[in-house]
């Protein structure tokens, strides 16, 4: 009898080429879907909530998959935990309804981006944060993040390469806010996003951090729908997907 | 004219083995005094308060460093912190007298050891803990951590292959308390340290923490100075060389 599996996954993204299959380069899904046939002897589709571009970290990424096996939810969760690497953990593993789509049933997704804003950078944790030496105006990225909330056409923000039918989404929460006194967390949560668009939402807002636009620029950018507008594209390693929201 | 100069460093121990210079492998020693080279042309010895071991980490290790060159002590650190593998960060670099001495003017050390005490590991900066999933009677380790104030002869705690002429040393400080919800923090500072003297300690903590030995057992291990009686070694990731102090 065929089961649906759904699993919460923390990842350090640093040493994969993000999560979708490629041949030739490691990637998060490879590496789930190989052991798991390993486990079970059959090749199995792993789904997730959405990619992740190449040294994009996961706290809780959702991904699900049907297979017919007698082993139970419980050593499927033990087995990949002990047969995955190290930088891969399945923080749970569960039955869920046969119906269940990791990407179509999400009600919104949150992301996190680190920012260590000091002079030197840090040899601990350096693969975890995008690290500025000059110092950022925050209240300024705070009025320039709020204007996100709400439902907006986000092509601006939008990488290329990739169109989807409609680049319109809505923003439920974006804040800017210290945490140990050097660094700065931008948290973002949404019904969806496009490629990229974190990492270029967040390359703005430091353009706007040091100075070179102002808020209302930046309010400017997210309504003209033009990427060359919009500033460049942060560096992947501050990038972690946090959360992803089902109905309950 | 020579100057001295000191240096506060911390370095990502993962992909080094150890402070020490060695043939044929990368330290943290010979990539600081190879970057030397390359911005004065001179070959210069750089001294440590202490060495560290293999994959052990440091938030404020210092050493220091004699020469005759026309750079500033600000041009010295900017061009270290340019060149260096970024697992090396030099926090601070001036001059100090030249009878300066890391290593035998320093009073004291403090070190701390990271152990992620939970059934999963975790991906994110597991480069920096310890992962034990059974859960440890911290009460029973914090009642065997406070044998070790004070001086005594830490023999019992020594690593194999590095005899010191004395084997006493003070503890100022030993403490164990719970961080961030599930990482237990073991600190301690002393006028001194044995080889893998902390990582010993922690390993026989942890046989505390799990209910093999009792706080009584640890205290008598101490006394006996046979390092049979105590634990194994704990693995050199979770222990961090937080600083070092020195007169003012």
């Amino acid at each position: 009898m065929v089961t649906a599996f759904k699993m919460i996954i923390e990842y350090d993204g640093s040493a994969f080429c993000g999560w979708q299959i490629q041949n030739d380069a490691p990637t998060i899904q490879a590496a789930i879907e190989n052991t798991l046939q390993r486990m079970t002897g059959q090749r199995i589709r792993v789904t997730a909530s959405g990619r992740t571009d190449a040294g994009v970290h996961a706290l809780g990424q959702v991904a699900g998959f049907r297979c017919d096996t007698r082993l139970s939810a419980m050593q499927l969760h033990k087995g990949l935990n002990s047969l995955l690497t190290p930088d891969i953990v399945i923080h749970s593993l569960t039955p869920v309804a046969v119906s269940f789509h990791p990407r179509f049933d999400a009600l919104s997704k949150i992301y996190r981006y680190h920012i260590l804003n000091r002079p030197l950078p840090k040899a601990i944790g350096r693969q975890y944060v995008w690290h500025l030496r000059r110092p950022l105006d925050v209240a300024a990225m705070q009025r320039a993040a709020g204007h996100l909330v709400g439902t907006h056409d986000f092509k601006a923000f939008e990488g290329a390469g990739s169109p989807r039918k409609t680049t319109v989404r809505r923003v439920m929460k974006a804040s800017v806010a210290w945490t140990d006194g050097d660094r700065l967390v931008f948290e973002i949560e949404a019904d969806g996003f496009l490629r990229f668009m974190v990492r270029n939402i967040v390359g703005t807002l430091v353009d706007v951090g040091l100075g070179r636009r102002s808020a209302d620029d930046f309010k400017r950018i997210l309504s003209s729908r033009e990427r060359e507008l919009a500033g460049p594209t942060a560096p992947p390693q501050g990038l972690f997907l946090v959360q992803v929201k089902y109905p309950v």
